[in-house]
């Protein structure tokens, strides 16, 4: 439970906003390099952080984010053509290159240097692994890429996939690190239907449905263990990580691939929830990746997108099921087969995270001990947030890229253990090795 | 013509407004026992007085309608599994029984009481002959439902249709008691095209279209009598009850069944049109029901109902006659056959309250003695909603379920005669008596 | 740039709004005569500056245009009979005439004289070539119709279209004296393709993208000249007319018919572009209106309206390309053949012009000298909205309608020539008069 003042400022991540401040502190995974394929292609029309943006790759290949809004008399620039390393609104046919200077303005008297006065607002991008990260903070020179290790790996080692979710992004996020929700929302009437790495861990969630937290804070976030009891001896921890501002990562099973999280505020009142699959060490198998594309597990089927609006940047992600058709929900299914009667993993979380409203109300919830790790997380937000704001401190992580490097973990460990210490070696990536999970 | 303020109290009918609070002083109408047909069958959303409710019928046969957003995360209990004496949340299991008390939440540790400190709004409901009543007021022993004697006659006796309306509910409900309106909205040009029970009364309502009106306060409301000339001796009083909060009687013709309506107020900009179709002493005949079945006379025709929207609790009720295809108004037809041009009498009545707008503005209309029996409701409504907010005085006829036992009536009395007193048996319901209108 | 202040003001044009004040000094172009073809035929619903209205044409052939909402209790005319010499609304019965008086109130007793007492607000239309114009301002006796040469062509020399453009009105204009735009929005990327008439200007143009401006301001507006340099004698000046409050007029090249806009506000965020070519001279040849019938020039297609929505008079003028569609832009095409992508000259100016947001925000613009005119026009509007409002002086040809007799001209002038001296004879309309630009 929130107080309204800090629910409305976890909301707001406009320009301006405490917490949209915060955004503005780190790199964020922005596009797929995929959306921009070809130099000179077309150009994009992005939302973040509520600002409406385009996006387009220029001759060198170099990618280029503007405010969408061209500074003359207001046109869009998504109508721009992208020239010979400058997007040029077709209005009268100003140029912009990819750092906003303007590098032609045609309709103005040659002699004129106008054009020397005028800059479109622009966002440095890096691309790195078929990944195009963007900028939009206040420094001119920003501290490297977070080296998360999903964007390390060959990209034959990861599944990426993104979908557009209605509702605001810190209330998407609390799924991600809401440890007990899966072994209810997530799960099959007929618990023996499981199969494979997942089949024992999935035994003791399904056993042991009301796990004890534990939440340790890090140098770039929170790490949340979930811990429950597969027999007299031991316990059983789930440790889930949350890295400022927004990525999560969840405990995989066995020798599965990992999975995690990065909920980009698109504005307010919708998100683009990003999902990444990775092994550290091999490529990800033909199987595992037909199923991801077919939306098994947390990704969004490639079939499962439509609906795209032009009013709704990055609409082209919504999946088909939404609140408009209920979610494809199916009484039927739901009383014999599937716990929720919701089809897809992913499909899942979109629709109770959208269900709570557009922007969640916290100041009415009942938090339990099950909610741990969201009660924590939102302390290092709000602490971040009015530390920025009041004492200009820079938020965790922000400035130490290689803090990143971690991973999230499943172990078995004797009663009187201290899992963050005996856990830690499968807490860390490192290249090249890989600890399974229990 | 109202005031400005009044105006807007009048409108607002969500939590804490004063027309709300005089509304959650009664039971309402609020579904058909067929929208929830089976123990333990699906969850249905619903929307009232401003408020998302979720509805379920429980294994015992008993309903329950609860605040929709669960009390933990704020998830929808719309998807709720519909279990074994509660509803339980697919997000983390929580689960609620038809009186909002939590009785099971798994994914807390067995040992926490937790769940005894949760409890979710609920309000009671009733079910009587088809109808389920909620009660959504500050009493915790609400009275009995009120003795409407449509509720009461078996159900062969009586027939229920309901139509969502896109504007607020006083304008609506005013179109029932707005005696003069049918002779122009509701007439056909050809008068002879009439038959039956009806004729007699449309000929001399075809013939006097300016009736004169009076209007008495009762216990529970008012009767509004408008007076035309048949005939040198007499007078012919068609009298109409108005019953609070919302409830309106037609009188009917001859020996025709009665009808009325009750306007439940969605939102301050939607509600739900109940029309209920009875007879005293005998079950409708299978014609009759066709008719209304067809949408002919108050009712909407079952075919006539298209374009539900699961964001608008209720939309399964809309009519296909909308703002957005003009009502299928028919410029032909208006010219020789129909004098609207428009389809259906519900479909007109519904037509023109909605052509209002959302919610009509009072402060430049202008009344005439037609608007007599307008004028008095108004007053007995603001007069209700300003006692009960300022003196604490319960509204009329909320606690007293019997004063809802009449009917409305059409009588033919010498000019002299004073119709409160001539019509008074016309105008009370009494088991197994049925006194024909004129 | 304009101040916050400025900027609002310019784009309000409802009922009490400065320049809201400014426009109903004027006659307005409303509807085609041939929207309201037959006596007594079906009413229009209409909407202007911000007002809702509905028009029809009575039994004498006139037109009225009345607000739309009945007095009595506030139903829609919309739905109403347009019966002998009135419009009757099917409510109540009530009925009015062109000038707005209740000539019929029939559910009122006979002997009331409350009918007298009502008056429906009512403005005055007149009806001139086929064009149906309404003066929605205070005077009593409003002036002439201005003496537009297109109005007073016989309808054989003239072509009218219109289309319905969602932003302001202000900004929609703007791009019809903004001359430096067409040598690049509506450029083609293969100059040698133009052929006829506009061979030699549409050269100078795609030479010369950098044109001098200067304005000079007349009774009735302003007049916005560029200035190109075909050669080394001459200037090539293109002089656009600007009418107050909301006409534009296009120089035309050579022989050609001559073309002009009227920028008609809907509401705020909402205008109902008209274009207007016509020949002084002669009548339009049979592929002039082939080609302006199919949306070639400056006119929308007859076959590129759709989606009429009633919630949204007008809109049965929206052409089909749009933001939902993003203006069917073809990248393909926009490489290589034409500079903007999007189909139709009128096409790509609504979309850039809807693309600057629905109330274009003037506080971050960079004016340069090709925006001149602009500036002019914003400054002649904001004076007369001022010296209305403040010092209640009638703004420019309001009630000087012989004014408006006036072309477009493109001439060829020795470089020392006086352009608006030099070009007088040109600019002005007289009868039977046609001198050819250049």
């Amino acid at each position: 439970m929130l107080s309204r003042e800090d629910n409305e400022l976890l909301a707001h991540v406009g320009p301006g906003t405490t917490m949209g401040d915060v955004f503005r502190q780190y790199w964020l995974p922005l596009l797929l390099a995929s959306e921009l394929p070809e130099r000179d292609g077309p150009p994009l029309r992005v939302r973040a952080l509520g600002e409406d943006l385009v996006a387009f790759r220029d001759s060198n290949g170099e990618v280029g984010l503007l405010a969408q809004n061209c500074p003359h008399r207001g046109a869009s620039l998504f109508f721009g053509r992208n020239e010979e390393c400058g997007l040029r609104c077709v209005y009268h046919g100003w140029k912009f290159d990819v750092h906003g200077d303007c590098v032609d303005m045609p309709n103005e008297p040659p002699e004129s240097n106008f054009k020397d006065k005028v800059h479109q607002p622009a966002y440095p991008c890096r691309e790195r692994n078929g990944l195009i990260w963007a900028y939009m903070g206040p420094l001119s020179d920003p501290p490297d890429l977070p080296a998360l290790e999903w964007n390390l790996v060959p990209e034959s080692q990861r599944y990426m996939s993104k979908r557009y979710e209605e509702c605001n992004w810190a209330q998407a996020l609390e799924g991600g690190i809401d440890s007990s929700h899966s072994s209810f929302l997530h799960s099959r009437l007929n618990v023996n239907e499981i199969q494979g790495e997942q089949r024992n861990g999935m035994l003791v969630k399904e056993r042991d449905k009301h796990p004890r937290f534990e939440v340790v804070d890090t140098d770039y976030g929170v790490l949340v263990a979930a811990r429950r009891t597969p027999d007299e001896a031991n316990y059983y921890w789930r440790i889930t990580q949350f890295l400022m501002p927004a990525y999560t990562m969840l405990p995989p099973y066995g020798q599965d691939p990992m999975s995690g999280h990065f909920w980009l505020p698109i504005d307010d009142q919708t998100t683009m929830a990003w999902t990444i699959t990775w092994h550290p060490t091999r490529p990800l198998t033909e199987p595992e990746l037909d199923n991801m594309r077919q939306g098994w597990g947390l990704h969004v089927g490639e079939d499962m997108l439509g609906m795209p609006d032009p009013r709704l940047p990055g609409s082209e992600w919504r999946p088909i099921a939404t609140r408009e058709n209920d979610y494809m929900i199916d009484r039927a299914r739901q009383q014999k087969e599937v716990f929720s009667g919701l089809p897809w993993i992913a499909m899942q979380d979109q629709a109770l995270q959208e269900s709570m409203g557009h922007v969640y109300d916290r100041t009415n919830e009942h938090l339990g001990v099950a909610d741990t790790g969201i009660i924590q997380v939102r302390r290092r937000w709000l602490q971040a947030a009015k530390s920025l704001r009041h004492q200009g401190v820079t938020p965790a992580g922000a400035m130490n890229p290689e803090s990143y490097r971690v991973r999230a973990a499943a172990v078995i460990l004797p009663r009187d253990a201290v899992w963050v210490e005996a856990a830690a070696e499968h807490l860390t990536a490192r290249d090249g090795v890989h600890i399974p999970s229990a």
